[in-house]
């Protein structure tokens, strides 16, 4: 079984920090919904799967607050604690999703909440890993032998319920046997590839080369990558993908290669609501995080810097979707609305 | 006057130790060509014209021990001390190009070799200068007012002999008020666009903004940006241009957007041996410089790494080649050999 970043245990929350892989694997416990929310915008929690997941445990803490405070009228400036969970980070829409998920049940319970929420967000927890493994194999499908595959940030179990969605196309595509190597993105300025996809690859035993989102290019120059597979924080409804930040220098970079680009995520993270990527808000993170490595300044003191940590990537330089629900090659409005509409 | 990081001071070669850059400003004295040549490897001195002049001095110091053990014959033997120097990296041609042109003396030189050896090496010293002087002024020329612009590891006055060859242009087009913005590569693994542009643009009062080589894509989709300049180690004759690892990439996406790009290198650095960048040799170093930043270990322990230092940007992408013999625009190797026939 992957890493799980994500569990509920005896009553309270636990999110493995993830500020602190691979030197040291600690989870924390949270009991409020504004710690939650602090640990969503401070990336204890990451990958917009497990935003989602954690924002639906964050609904059964904060219900649960609300419940012992006014049993007669629980959901009373519940609102406010939504408000707080998803003000946390603004790109990833399986936050909202989630939300809007937990709320849709308030009318079906009587009495004590936390019964039902706990249910209904394990079953999102739970869904989501189901997810993450069908795409596994809908996305290995489309990979042909010997093929090598260069990913992107941390789209792994770490940023899932478990087993996650592009490393869960890696994960699959190797048990078939089908990949040459493994390359990851180190990914500043936050390294999710060096910190997080190396080590929970590794856990799986499955080799990793790092190389620096510099090299992408030249390591595609040189054939040594047939595809690029990364996961996605937001899908808009022409097919245009937020992702971290260096995704679309990628997809640029395949197009002009012949290398073929993948999107591996579940349909929490569609929004149909949002017409084309350029209406997707796109978080700008403090410059220490890039004038910094870890706790260490690097850069030259009084340097300021541009940190966007997403993009978009237009549908036009995607060659393939893959969600739960199917795959959709050369995206666009008509082909995601069909797929979003197979149940 | 820029930052110096090579001179000639008290009998001895001092080199500014750029590992240490920005945190510590600290030179090392060197008097012995062995020591030059790790210095070189080790990188206390990197950009290829600063090491070809540092390897003009290695030969000076070279020739000085050579001289006291033999006077009469203090050539022989000088070949090891030659490939020594020439071994410690592979990509930069002004390396070579220096020992060469060193060796060229011997014939004139009658006696102690220094004063003449010392002489010339100084003048390739204050060449280079000039050098960068001039292809400041040819390229600021290309650009238009209001332009922002994004370079790419540190082609500074670290780089070379003083004043630098891609921020050469930028110090004259910034001299010129025509810029809005200069963004600069943080450049990983070494950090040079972090560590040494940054610093050296601040010595001189222009503002920088650092940004993850992940964001340049988006920076230009932006519209952020309308030139890259950057340097060379290894110009071949038709065009193709040797630079540190994601210039390729850059060079590919400037291409997307419409966004140019400009080679800013001395003579020097056009190597008419070669007649294309598959015949460069590209440097890979080790794979620590990516699992670790600056000391610290920040991948996962298990990682390996693929960690080449440089690649080739095919002709075809560039829009223009600056030299102090005039400007290339969209180079070929007839347009190339013209320029280097200029006098």
């Amino acid at each position: 079984m992957s890493v799980r970043p994500i569990r509920w245990h005896e009553d309270s929350l636990k999110l493995l920090d993830q500020r602190l892989l691979p030197g040291e694997v600690t989870e924390i416990s949270y009991d409020s919904v504004a710690a939650v929310a602090d640990a969503i915008r401070d990336m204890v929690v990451r990958g917009a799967p497990a935003i989602g997941i954690t924002a639906a445990f964050g609904v059964v803490i904060a219900a649960r607050s609300r419940y012992a405070e006014n049993p007669d009228n629980w959901w009373e400036g519940i609102e406010q604690d939504f408000r707080l969970l998803a003000d946390a980070r603004p790109t990833a829409i399986n936050l909202f999703w989630a939300i809007e998920r937990m709320r849709g049940c308030f009318d079906e319970i009587d009495g004590d909440p936390v019964e039902y929420l706990l249910a209904e967000a394990k079953a999102i927890h739970e869904e989501d890993i189901a997810a993450n493994m069908r795409m596994g194999e809908l996305g290995a499908d489309l990979i042909g032998a010997g093929s090598s595959i260069l990913t992107h940030c941390n789209a792994g179990a770490l940023a899932t319920g478990g087993y996650g969605t592009a490393l869960g196309v890696i994960r699959s595509a190797v048990a078939e046997g089908k990949v040459e190597q493994v390359f990851a993105d180190e990914t500043r300025p936050w390294l999710q590839g060096a910190r997080l996809t190396a080590w929970e690859l590794l856990q799986d035993g499955i080799p990793v080369s790092l190389i620096a989102e510099g090299a992408a290019s030249w390591l595609m120059q040189q054939g040594k990558v047939q595809w690029i597979v990364v996961g996605s924080d937001r899908i808009a409804a022409n097919g245009d993908v937020a992702n971290k930040i260096g995704t679309y220098q990628l997809a640029v970079s395949a197009r002009h290669h012949g290398v073929k680009f993948m999107v591996a995520a579940p349909t929490s993270t569609v929004d149909m609501n949002v017409a084309s990527g350029a209406d997707i808000p796109i978080e700008t993170r403090s410059a220490d995080e890039l004038l910094k490595c870890g706790d260490k300044t690097v850069a030259a003191a009084g340097a300021s810097a541009w940190n966007p940590v997403f993009d978009v990537t237009p549908a036009a330089l995607v060659d393939a979707i893959v969600t739960e629900r199917g795959v959709v090659e050369k995206p666009d409005t008509e082909k995601m609305l069909a797929m979003m509409q197979n149940a």
